[in-house]
């Protein structure tokens, strides 16, 4: 398939590097000033060798990606909220040239998917988003194997920060600022750690889970969704919780009918129980029980592993 | 789709109930002596309670279902080993007539891979075998999105009795023969269980898994295949790796090079520590880390999701 790749973080820069690997030629390559394009294949490692220079991955115009010759345009711009802009022109402008869609970028599903899937619907091009949803593992591709109306709901370990600092604080008995700041010194958190810590990102995910399950009848955006974070959690009450044989998880939950993320008991030797920066989820199924999905939830390689999962799906 | 069903234990009988939920058609279900077909859709409440009454599920030679009309053949009669029969000849009869094929029997893909590839390629269906593997737990959809390439090995628990039996014999400190009489009890082991304890039945799935990542280039089958069982574990094992943060767990690997199944020392708190009939598979992959997919190994409506989830793919 010829890929054009839109964003060029880590994500974006992996699937573009993993991509002969899979089969597949990347035609056209856009970080956020500039853009390569040759419809016989980029040089990808003078792109992004350019790009580690500090220079744009190319010399022309971000536009010059978006009209390139594609099968599929895979769109890992930094996700944003609201509008979901600039990610949600992107992928309009494909599906409006009949071009297949796969997002890294959380944004336009998480906050436009009403808006998306009538693009969809009149559209040849399909939309695919495996990478917004935990990184490496299969969520959105098991939900649709077995079909989103035999699956109940969903919920699970969604954000690695938040994860890895709860169970420092459970295993060390430290306390939050103390564990962060450790994150921080590890490259585990970053900087501004807002969107980890106060649960915001796992509310995109599972905004996300809540927009397939609900499948178009309702769509929700992140301000439908209950959201609490970590940051006042206190160590005496990981240390209560542990006398009891359970800890304290930031645990996202999704139905048909919305979503939610918070802090939550969960027992010690239960699926949710993960630690470190490891995601699981555990989908509640009609005739199959439960099925838990563990592995990592973010990174450039794993995220951009799914991204080409969601390729090969489409090429079928 | 339509279906053509041969083979009515617990899974043809749960793909026979749940087809209809999922927007197939059953044009012909088939037992050991009898078949019932109609290319309108059969009576599946009426062929199953002939069934409970002791009858075939049908009035007609079981040659009239493989000759029915259908989309896709769903092959559930019981794994035979050796030359896989009847269950291989049912496959070929439906690959020679272009028809897709979704398999439950584990037979034709641990015993006759090779033979069964050769079949595909020469026909214009396609075959499928979730089902055969892990029950619900989607392990071949993952390792075909992701890339057969790019799984570089599988291990997991594949057999809920025997994970049962050892459970509970390091949770009671009770020697095997004991636990086993409870688990027959329970219905979790059968009145003769030599596959699961041997680790025959695990042994299966670890070869089909190896020819999976094998992808044809080499292929195996059950006596390519090193097993041991958890006969001779005496509770004094379980106990010694009690006190030392492990617990015994009988264990299946698959490489591209082959199979093996035999009891291991597992981490208490590792992925591979399920209790009960739970079973768990652990993929590894190049660029994704390790993924863990867990849910029921076995049951009836649970062997038929998978099926009806490969049913869902061949659709696209």
């Amino acid at each position: 398939m010829k890929l054009a790749i839109v964003g060029c973080g880590a994500v974006g820069s992996a699937v573009a590097e993993l991509a002969g690997e899979y089969g597949h030629h990347v035609t056209a390559l856009a970080d956020s000033t500039s853009a390569t394009v040759d419809s016989d294949g980029i040089d990808i490692a003078a792109a992004l060798e350019r790009k580690a220079e500090g220079q744009g991955v190319g010399t022309v115009d971000i536009d010059r990606a978006l009209d390139a010759e594609y099968d599929v345009l895979v769109e890992a711009t930094p996700t944003t909220l609201g509008d979901a802009e600039p990610g949600f022109g992107h992928v309009a402008h494909a599906l409006e040239r009949d071009r297949d869609v796969v997002l890294a970028n959380k944004g336009p599903v998480a906050e436009r998917y009403g808006d998306l899937r009538a693009l969809e619907a009149e559209s040849d091009g399909r939309v695919r988003f495996e990478a917004t949803v935990a990184g490496a593992i299969p969520v959105l591709g098991t939900i649709n194997d077995y079909g989103r109306e035999n699956v109940t709901a969903a919920k699970g370990i969604l954000n690695g920060t938040a994860n890895f600092v709860l169970s420092r604080m459970a295993a060390e008995g430290l306390d939050y600022e103390h564990v962060l700041a450790e994150a921080q010194d590890l490259g585990v958190a970053e900087a501004d750690p807002t969107f980890d810590v106060d649960g915001t990102d796992a509310a995109l995910k599972c905004v996300i889970l809540a927009n397939v399950l609900a499948d178009g009848e309702r769509t929700y955006a992140l301000e439908d969704a209950s959201v609490e974070g970590i940051r006042s959690i206190p160590p005496s009450a990981l240390s209560l919780a542990g006398e009891d044989g359970r800890t304290v998880r930031l645990v996202g939950e999704a139905t048909a009918d919305g979503a939610r993320v918070g802090p939550r008991l969960v027992p010690d030797d239960g699926a949710l129980s993960v630690s470190g920066t490891r995601n699981v989820v555990q989908l509640e199924t009609e005739h199959a029980g439960s099925l838990q999905l563990g592995g990592r939830g973010a990174g450039g390689d794993e995220t951009a592993s799914a991204v080409l999962a969601d390729v090969r799906r489409l090429q079928g």
